[in-house]
């Protein structure tokens, strides 16, 4: 799944600059040409005409797009908002009159006590916090869906411990298993048949974790190492190593490691930079764990069934549900899976049977707004929302990048996707900005000082000039970000 | 909270015959006298008339409370039953007409997808897994509750990471912090007023594994030594050595520990054994974590408000919610507070939401269940059900024992229980059972042969001759093992 990343920069004047290789080439993050000031050269009054007409364009179709933005997008968060209307199709109120309906909703409401709202409410002079992935982009998307993702729990069902006991993982619900594996079927993003055993986790966090220990050979030698290409998610290192395990040590950039043992960790596509990855090493004893929390339709063309010996994803990152703490891994090997569960089992006796339950319910809604078979009226398609929604957001920050003349970005990629069975870009969760600016050596410090909130390319072992920026969050506090980051020179 | 812990041996004729001390000693498990064979004295024609009428007596005795518990107890579960009709005064059905109610419960129950149930059903000749505390037998509590312990979850809600941004415990759902601290006004069996933070955990095992994480020295020097006094719980050497953390390190039995540093794990009432508890060590630069699981009025006397450092709880023991994998701990240091948030970042990025409202609900009915305040006509008291229902067991596995003649069990303490106000006995929620068949090496071995599955005593650091026994199982496996245990010779 190797892809090139080129990056772009866009300058005032909209002229491109790249950097970075064609087809085949590996990211070449902190690496490339710093661009002379754009038009140093003989100062003309064309040019300057021309820098001025380039930089009006870029603002107004920033603001037209922000227009277009709130419009088409208010924001409708409220405290603890009743149940959005319902589409006739609901399953658990259909064929309800209008007003048992309300009187209903009205009850669950209060049955439904007060839930959390996530991050407080932003105002345009607010500091902005892009640091998480949190992906409350798509709650507009299930409020769209109202009761056909919404789930009852009684107090009396699955008190147990024991979801399955015949199960390798024994505590995984049948109902979710099944569910992620349609939901594959679906997608065909990943091959999830009878040769892959599911092991659920409290997030794809303490799956990474349950990996790490499932493969560290068990004997009392030394830490087995663990490897990742610069730029890698900044969480692989802190949680190999907090702990200060016997079993398994960080030891950094794959493309510097020596040795025969070791566990490459293959994010694809990658967080922080998107960039769609293969393994770098090919030792016979090295072993592989493939991170694929973003391989989905919203972000990246699906180009081919992904089959590897361990595979992770989430519903933090597929569906958006973080607060879940859902992941599942879809393991070969049965020794793995078992010793997998194991983990899960001494960290945390198995994994929350509500959010399970939860989970599959939402999978499921999302496999039925691509089932031709079902019958339903009306599509809820996350998959087409959520690519919407980043092709929208990333022109946006496109422009806004234009606009500031600061900051560059990684070079747009695109491939045929066999799910959409069109060509698609890859709209990377994140965005992997550098500041260009000479005198700004640490971006997520300048950033920090206009009140936007980021995670410094240093955490990823790579240059601070970088950080990445959620692009999952709310439409009113990625509006305001933009707007902000466009108007930095 | 030390108490005295004896030993009592039921033998074939009634007989009593004690082990251990008076109030205030410790535990003997493992070190008691053997009896000698009942009647191997003169035998003479009265003596055999007296052991034949003890042996009916105590039989009949058995059959009675068994048929008596067939019947008040009737075993309902069904592959996915729908919601149990409803209580009149159910928050979410309330004023609706039956009509009504009937259709909403059937939509309900489709709404709900195929949760699974637990253990597999069981037959008189099944194997009778009693190796784990699964708290089913709080199920037939939650079913009488009807929608009074029921949420429902929108396809919307609680999808952000971010629970309460300004909190210590960022994860933590406000609600469910109110309820912990409500249900222990209203118990009294902990101090959880503002001097205490609350942070939550998939189940108490994530908050052990925070506790030693934020007690542990954070410089590079040996591993802190990890004790509790014997016999003790086996997860804990277990979860402490798993990751071979060079943080901590097991080191076994505290009473045999000789050092400054350590953390010392207080288990009261304790697991495996019932015993009430305190620190034996009581060095300055040790320190203690509180484990009090087991300290609800349906299993001990409440006998004081606890106020240690930090006291760890669990719904799995308390409401009998295993498989919604939520735990609390009342943190006194604000900073071992942030630790512990911290290694639970690390470990899962926070705790399920779903299960953190569920169990907020759950506990809410608790506390609503003795609120005088409340004005509910229905009165459904959880520590009343579970107090009752351990009475009852206990009695049942007293009487099989005496029928048996093989085994003995920690003798029955009591005391004053400041919650109910009333003299209340100790009914541990696992049965510690020493076979005194010379012959029987291993316990466990040899209840396994008679298709009972027990934790050996060597797990919990103690002979092997013991077994802990779950006393939480659903009627029909109680049952089920107590008649074949009586049958046992």
């Amino acid at each position: 799944m190797a892809a090139a990343t080129t990056r772009r920069r866009v300058t005032a004047n909209g002229e491109l600059q790249e950097n970075g290789g064609g087809a085949g080439q590996r990211p070449t993050n902190g690496t490339r040409r710093r661009p002379s000031a754009a038009g140093s050269g003989g100062s003309t009054p064309l040019w300057r005409v021309a820098v001025f007409a380039s930089v009006a364009l870029n603002v107004a179709t920033l603001a037209l797009l922000l227009h277009h933005y709130a419009i088409s997008h208010p924001w409708r968060q409220s405290p603890a908002p009743a149940v959005a209307s319902p589409p006739p199709d609901a399953c658990v109120l259909s064929g309800k009159s209008e007003a048992r309906q309300e009187e209903v909703t009205k009850d669950r409401a209060s049955a439904a006590m007060s839930p959390s709202t996530g991050k407080p409410t932003v105002r345009t002079d607010s500091v902005i916090n892009l640091d998480h992935g949190d992906p409350t982009v798509f709650e507009a998307f299930w409020r769209e869906t109202g009761a056909l993702a919404e789930i009852v729990i009684p107090g009396w069902q699955t008190m147990s411990y024991f979801s399955d006991v015949g199960n390798v993982c024994w505590f995984l619900e049948p109902e979710f298993g099944r569910q992620v594996r349609r939901l594959h079927r679906t997608v065909r993003n990943a091959a999830a048949g009878d040769e892959y055993h599911v092991v659920v986790g409290t997030g794809s966090t303490q799956l990474f974790m349950a990996a790490l220990y499932a493969l560290s050979p068990s004997g009392s030698g030394d830490p087995i190492s663990i490897v990742s290409t610069a730029p890698y998610y900044s969480s692989y290192p802190a949680v190999t190593d907090f702990l200060r395990s016997g079993l398994f040590r960080w030891a950094g950039d794959a493309n510097s490691f020596k040795g025969d043992e070791y566990i490459e960790l293959v994010c694809s596509p990658n967080n922080p930079d998107g960039a769609l990855r293969d393994a770098v090493l090919r030792s016979e004893a090295g072993k592989t764990v493939h991170d694929l929390a973003y391989y989905w339709p919203q972000y990246t063309p699906i180009t081919a069934e992904a089959a590897h010996d361990i595979m992770l994803f989430t519903v933090s990152k597929s569906t958006g549900h973080a607060g879940t703490r859902i992941g599942w891994a879809l393991v070969k090997d049965r020794e793995v899976a078992k010793r997998m569960t194991k983990f899960v089992e001494l960290n945390t006796i198995g994994v929350s049977k509500d959010s399970q339950m939860r989970a599959a319910k939402v999978l499921s809604a999302v496999s039925d707004g691509y089932d031709m078979g079902s019958g339903s009226r009306h599509r809820h398609r996350l998959f087409d929302f959520g690519r919407r929604k980043m092709v929208e957001r990333w022109a946006m920050l496109r422009a806004a990048a234009a606009a500031s003349g600061i900051f560059s970005l990684p070079e747009e990629t695109s491939g045929h996707c066999s799910f959409s069975n069109d060509t698609a870009a890859n709209n990377p969760a994140f965005a992997w900005l550098r500041c260009d600016r000479e005198d700004v050596e640490d971006c997520a410090g300048f950033l920090r000082g206009h009140k936007i909130l980021t995670r410094s390319g240093s955490q990823f072992g790579a240059d601070p000039r970088y950080v990445r920026v959620s692009m999952l969050d709310r439409d009113d506090a990625y509006g305001i970000f933009v707007t902000r980051l466009a108007s930095l020179k």
